[in-house]
């Protein structure tokens, strides 16, 4: 535990919900996509069909109608051969990151992480004690020589990735990187560990093709309906070979029993009686208008020498400060003027970061992010 | 992940709900206590009441108000100056096991274990390969002899027990013994880690002093809502000093960032609306009577030499078969037989266990006792 990195989401979310203070720093989905009253029919339903059995214990895999689902939704949209007896509940795509580290982790043992790299997996995976390597992430995806110098030196257990508007960069890996990840890593002891949180919010509507598709019997896949549905009941799950897959679910059982049976039998009927497409649509749609305006915004009111990632979906970007500026210091004056990024430094497993900060997009209004901007722009300059 | 013991449980589950099959081998409170109605009505007001925020992310600590509502009923029912400040939610009891293990183990340091012990919590542990030294379970409590020696020798990390009503024995500490044990822990560097998942559940309706009102600084203890109210929401909560408390926090949030929202606020609803006290005293009275009659048939019906132990509470009792009897054989004769037990082999960290089984009361009614205590009889004579 001595080595964890300190948290910066404990401390961020209390200077985020400060009154008065526009956040861009968490990582929230906006609240008024979360379908209040489709979610309380569905739980009427499941109250009157379902009884006692809905709080009762269940199986360590979670209920299999929704794992089904998942499993049909794979098959349809990402053209995946996925069956249920591969898709284990979980709470939320974090624990996945958990119980994978568990599974997979002595100390020591090299993993492969994006740089930068979503912080909650580095928070995840260091109680465990391993080795990162960074792979430097381009607009492209990562730099593939670099993978494959580190895949051939390190025999990593497995490659920490989000292929799709990543979080902090909001980047998304070209095909040809999807395939050239696979080709390095198809044959080697290295699995793909594929977060997808944001495969369904591209603002064009349009999926990607996994990397599993390319390397189906390496490449874990983990999913979740924070985004697309309402974090709050943390429902995840995770998509993985069956070998795999059955050490998981003994760390599953270990780390908790299973998960929530009243919100996964809630989600599942949810599911049923709504058409999750046209909602994830809905919101991408939205979603990419905010994205939109912080973009411009950024280009007419940031100094010269910053620049700005570009998403095609998800809920982030990130912003190369000027040379010279720091993070910690538009962070600290970000919070004076009234507005909270995310500095850079805790993306970084290597060191590296003061000259990046994120902001994320989903949770702010057109409004907010028009002032918000400006207020970030004072900052800089100074 | 190579070490952990074959899982038992997920064996047991598919061989007790075979159709025809009187199962004492689970761990389920009885469904027909589960207050649908109270749920539901609580359920209503948070979707009215509290809308979306009751489905988004939170922080990683639990809901306030069921983190106060819980500490008060410790200072309440048993004289602990708990404050919230010194509560986390997790998800169910079962979390703790495996952040608690997961901030105090490395490999191969020693932690103490009942034996017989509880099987969630050996599982949990084991996935920390820590050196488990076992001490004898009696009727009035742990041979505090082993005990003092243990921890003179081995200076083990944390002490695991279940001092009210213990699963697998059912057995319930003296106040002697709560005592005793917290005299030997006083001032080493052993915590002890008292699982308080019964505790609710004594037949007479009075609780027992914790072993932490006499080691307070050293003392952590874990609760649950699932024997209580329901176990498919999967609340429970841990209550441990501050210094423990921040660890525990920064694991929780790398497990899953934070327990089902939704249901947290449920439960507070319900606790605030219903008389809980009044609740588990209806429960208990029930299950004691289900666990006397369970005796009363084991003092009938098995063979000489056979004996049991007769609880003050909780969900289980242990039989000892008489000389020369298989636990393995008497559970592989009672799935022919039509009645599942679960054989004491797994409860045994250091050996042994084969001349015991443990017997579930709680989830059978009173008819399903005689019929299965019947079967099980002929199955140990033969």
């Amino acid at each position: 535990m001595g080595r964890v990195p300190a948290s910066f989401l404990g401390e961020l979310f209390r200077v985020s919900s400060a009154p008065g203070v526009i956040s861009f720093a968490g990582g929230l989905p906006g609240s008024a996509h979360i379908d209040l009253p489709g979610l309380f029919e569905a739980t009427e339903t499941v109250f009157a069909e379902e009884g006692r059995a809905a709080l009762q214990y269940t199986t360590t895999d979670g209920y299999l109608p929704l794992r089904e689902f998942i499993a049909g939704r794979y098959r349809r949209r990402l053209g995946l051969p996925a069956r249920s007896e591969e898709i284990q509940i979980v709470n939320g795509s974090q624990q996945c990151l958990d119980l994978v580290a568990k599974i997979f982790l002595d100390p020591g043992d090299a993993v492969v992480m994006e740089r930068p790299g979503y912080l909650g997996a580095i928070e995840a995976f260091s109680l465990y004690e391993p080795t990162f390597h960074g792979i430097p992430l381009m607009s492209g995806g990562p730099d593939l020589d670099v993978l494959a110098r580190v895949v051939r030196e390190h025999a990593p257990k497995f490659f920490y990735g989000i292929p799709n508007s990543q979080n902090p960069s909001g980047r998304t890996y070209s095909e040809e990187a999807r395939r050239g990840v696979a080709a390095i890593l198809e044959g080697t002891g290295t699995v793909f560990y594929e977060d997808d949180a944001f495969g369904d919010l591209f603002f064009d509507g349009r999926p990607r093709p996994p990397v599993k598709r390319y390397l189906p019997d390496q490449g874990i896949m983990s999913g979740s309906f924070s985004k697309i549905v309402a974090p709050g009941m943390r429902i995840g799950w995770i998509y993985a070979p069956e070998p795999i897959l059955r050490e998981f679910n003994v760390a599953k059982q270990a780390a908790d029993l299973h998960s929530n049976f009243l919100c996964q039998m809630i989600l599942h009927r949810y599911l049923l009686a709504n058409d999750l497409d046209a909602h994830v649509a809905r919101v991408a749609a939205v979603y990419g208008r905010q994205c939109q305006l912080m973009c411009d915004l950024l280009d007419d009111l940031m100094p010269a020498g910053a620049s700005h990632t570009t998403p095609e979906g998800g809920m982030f970007l990130t912003v190369d400060l000027p040379h010279g500026a720091s993070a910690m210091d538009v962070f600290h004056g970000g919070v004076r003027e009234g507005v909270a990024v995310l500095p850079g430094v805790p993306f970084y497993v290597d060191g590296g970061g003061d000259d990046v900060i994120r902001l994320n997009f989903s949770a702010v209004g057109e409004e907010e992010i028009e002032e918000g901007v400006r207020r970030l722009a004072r900052v800089v300059r100074r």
